[in-house]
């Protein structure tokens, strides 16, 4: 094929690239992935001592993720895949450990690839809700809202694919000191939205 | 399920929604797609007898894309899928008008579902890339470049998930009156980028 003029550096910011994602694993072979493993997550499942009985079986990976070197500029994007593996915590399904974005006022742009579960919004006023993700359904993370993926289902990876503005930054630390306002849990073999009894 | 507090309002833009597009054909039961008819694109071809032609045998179809009315605000994000259909005007294969955003210093991703082609990209000072796509890929569109999709395949939809910042504007005319520099034409049945005669 002649007259192509596809750059050799496969991340060139200035004058774009293709990166591959997997659309069923949602997987690079481009790009690592950050990794979280159950000990990393301490603290951020409401049952102490099934995390701590789930944890001494072994280190699960709980979650995974893109995290491309992108310039943390306002009219930049950064885009990549989470993938988070099935699990529970007690009757609490494995999640990401949600976030909200330093600068609050930057929304985020979610498609699910595979699995199924629940995008859970909350906001600092209390406010949320829990957006069903399957696969070909996006979801439209506002402004303001932390967001945290939560995957219900026993056997399949959640996977979804995710956008938002470079600079966005992220800030676990609210949640990981305060929590989140509900929590989604296993109840009669359904998952369901329930108040956290440790919420600070 | 109890519990789950899902908006009624398919788009609320300040609590958060799911959407739906179909991870294989693009589209959305939920959000309509703006269409580009062939007497739509008079003037994008290089070869206007072979426009003209084709256009004598009916109104194709050469593409649809979702246009969602996400607030025009720098912390916004819109998405949607595009959808180019398989054809060609003379060697030329069908495309995008392709655009600048009005707010040059704006980037966007685009995450390929199906089908295959070429994300065509052009600064200003003539610099351009064609980035390949294909199911799983995902292309960088930098800040200042134009950007066109051309679907290579004769048979098969290019199917593609765009996220761009919400307030980063559509500049098609600078396209419209001065054309790309390349093309992406069919050689001996494949594509290949060429010079376009007919740049101003």
């Amino acid at each position: 094929m002649g007259g192509f003029n596809v750059s050799e550096k496969p991340l060139d910011f200035l004058r774009g690239f293709t990166v591959d994602f997997d659309l069923k694993t949602g997987m690079s072979k481009m790009v690592d992935t950050g990794k979280r493993y159950l000990s990393q997550m301490k603290g951020m499942f409401a049952d102490e001592a099934a995390f701590d009985a789930l944890l001494a079986k072994g280190d699960a990976l709980v979650y995974e993720f893109h995290s491309m070197p992108v310039p943390e500029h306002e009219g930049d994007l950064a885009f990549g895949c989470s993938i988070v593996y099935p699990g529970k915590v007690g009757g609490e399904y494995f999640m990401t450990k949600g976030h909200f974005h330093t600068i609050l006022d930057t929304a985020e742009g979610y498609y699910c690839l595979g699995g199924s579960g629940y995008m859970l919004l909350e906001n600092e006023a209390g406010d949320y809700s829990a957006h069903e993700l399957a696969p070909g359904q996006a979801v439209y993370v506002p402004k303001d809202y932390a967001h945290r993926s939560v995957n219900t289902s026993a056997t399949e990876k959640l996977v979804t694919f995710f956008v938002f503005r470079a600079d966005a930054g992220h800030d676990y630390g609210t949640i990981e000191s305060k929590g989140y306002r509900r929590l989604v849990v296993e109840r009669n073999g359904k998952p369901e939205v329930i108040d956290n009894p440790k919420w600070k």
